[in-house]
Order: C-alpha cells, then structure tokens, then sequence
C-alpha cells in the first residue's frame, strides 16, 4: 500500500535506514527535497524534482548544480517541511509520502508529527513514515491495515471531540484524550482496526513497522 | 549546573553520544539502567548500581554477571523509564536527569517526553537530556539559564491554565495551548528566561544543545 506513493517529500531530519523507506524512495515518480536534505540524497544517489525551502544552508556547490531545480520561499512562517507540502498540494498532488522528518532535534520531531493533522483536508492521502513507523492523520473515520500483535499508538493533539477503537487490544470507547499520551501504546489484534471519530476528534495513527 | 546530577537514569531509547551526556554519564555517582539499557552501557564499561524493569529481554549472561543488582517489577501498567524513576524516589533520590529516553520509537519518545510532567511533583529536580536538548518541566514560574539565541519550545501538554514568557523573541503573555506545538520554535535573547504559569498550567521547557 504505501508503496504506491507517487511524490516523496523528504525533511530534513534523520534520513531514513530502513529498507521499506528507501524503496519507496527509489521508486517514486516525484521527490521533494527540504532544503538540505539534499545532501543526504546526492549521498544515496538520487537527484530530487525539486528542492524548497530558504536555501540558507545549502552548499554553494549545490546551488550550482541544481539551479534549474530550486524553489526559494523566504517565508519565515513556516518550517521548510511545510513549504514542501504546500508545494506539491499546488502542482496538484494528491498523495505524499513523507520521509526524514523525525529522529533529529525532539521539537523539529513534535512539531513536525503535529503538522501531519494541518496538512491532512488538503490532500487524499498523506502520511509519514520513520525507520520504527508510519504516523496517519485522521479526520474521520477509518479502517486500518495492520498485523496481528503490531503496536499501535493514537496521539490526540486535539482535546476536543471522542475517540473509539475497534480491534485493539485495550478497546477505546467514546473517550475524550485531554493529553497526548493517554491513547499511546496499544496492540492490533487482527489484520485491521478501525477508529471512529466524533464530534470534531482528530487523531494521528501511529503503527510500528 | 546539569554536570551536578549524581544520579542518573539511563532509559532503553537511543544511547546518548554527546560529550556533555557521556561526561555526566562517567561522573554520576549512582546509575539506575531500565532493563536492556545495561547492554549499551557495558559497550561504554559503566556499571550501573541498579538495573530495573521486567527484565523479560535481559541476555542470560547479563542476568548472572549483574545478579546481586537486579531489581524485577512486572507491572504492566507502567513502563520501564517509570520503574526506574520511582525506585530513586523511593530510594529517597530527589535529583534525577534521565538519558537515552528519546531516539528511536516516536511512540515511546512521545510517552516518555510527556510523563516528565507526571514525575514532576515527586522530585526536586528531574529532567531529560538527548544529544539534541535538555527536557525540564515546569509546574511553576522558573528562571532557567541559556545562552543568547539559544532555541528554546514550550512543549504544552496540557489545555489548561495560562502561560507568560519574559526573555524570548517571541513573547507569549498570558495564553492558552490548546494544541501541544504551538509554543515550540522560540529563541532566547539574553542569558536567562523566565515562563510564569497561572491557574494550573503545566509545560516542558526544550532547550536545544
């Protein structure tokens, strides 16, 4: 499933080791570069469609050799992670994957896991994936594929809103998370769970790889 | 100021690589591993005074060589960083800083981030250092040292009470988190802040290294 990702968006946290992220990334159709995350490409070989961000930090040399392939955004609002998203939401994609954007600075890592729920109405599908697991926002309801005893994780950036689940080993019912890690921690029971969410609840889907 | 934690607590995430962890590391007086953390310290010849934890995955060699420090809680509702930290207390321990809690799984960085907080109350002092920052909650108006333009997050865990900020570029007067990141990503300016906390409010300071 998550193979099918078209566009990659790699950040600029820790580069991914895992052997399911850098298939995906060799095999993608379309890669967004934040910033300096370029480096650690150029150093696996692979050239990204476009490189967003600032451009504060990337090597004179690089700038050189990708000029036809920058997109500079000064904009101090917001993190190069999230420029790179805009980007691809503006060429009209639909579906992004998201590498590197955690394993580094813990704040870059927070903030960056938070975003995923901002980003999430713009897009049919975007996820990010890290060497130890894939974070899915949910806005609505959804059933979800997983192996039997897989850890799953809920984190409830919102307090709004009540939370249910369907075959997890710790079942939730109509709960409302006033803090992040109270829906952390959980394990699939079968090939899939659902989540159903009501009242304005918006989680992020946590499964270890 | 961080260099005089006697003792520490060494978690199962990712094993600190910087100077200043691995100097505090060899200076501690008193050392409690959670369970297989004891292998990563062997690595760097540290033995710790105590291992805690299920020591379900503990390598048989390890179990004998360490055998008169041993000390198994089964519990499943606590996790092993939990253990650890309330045997110091019950030990009577009121400084702790813990390492090697962030790094790997993003669920258990989260959990272990956000318990902090719960620790709190318990000691006169505990915090959380990785080779990317240090970890402090705060459950009352502090002072805390940095130096100028050293990035600093407020990591709101809690939607309650209101927070002030006096000493960062990007004042916060008396508001409300609802969501986890938004006080992430500020900037001290001179060589100390302050953070004042009304009507309950609880936050954990990040200070990047």
């Amino acid at each position: 499933m998550m193979e099918n990702y078209k566009c990659v968006v790699v950040a600029n946290g820790l580069f991914p080791s895992g052997e399911l992220a850098l298939r995906i990334l060799n095999q993608a159709e379309y890669i967004i570069a934040c910033d300096g995350a370029v480096v650690h490409l150029e150093q696996h070989g692979i050239v990204p469609d476009v490189i967003v961000g600032d451009l504060d930090s990337l090597p004179e040399e690089l700038c050189t050799r990708y000029a036809n392939r920058l997109y500079q955004l000064r904009e101090q609002e917001t993190n190069d992670l999230t420029k790179a998203v805009r980007y691809a939401g503006e060429k009209g994609i639909r579906e992004v994957l998201i590498l590197g954007a955690t394993g580094l600075r813990e704040d870059h890592t927070l903030g960056n896991i938070s975003l995923l729920l901002q980003y999430a109405p713009d897009f049919a599908r975007i996820e990010m994936l890290s060497d130890y697991g894939l974070f899915t926002p949910l806005l609505k309801d959804a059933t979800l594929s997983c192996r039997p005893g897989q850890q799953v994780s809920l984190f409830s950036l919102y307090p709004h809103g009540m939370v249910s689940t369907f075959g997890l080993r710790y079942p939730i019912r109509k709960r409302r998370f006033l803090y992040w890690w109270e829906a952390t921690l959980n394990e699939a029971l079968g090939k899939t769970f659902s989540v159903v969410l009501e009242e304005g609840a918006k989680v992020i889907v946590y499964r270890q790889m």
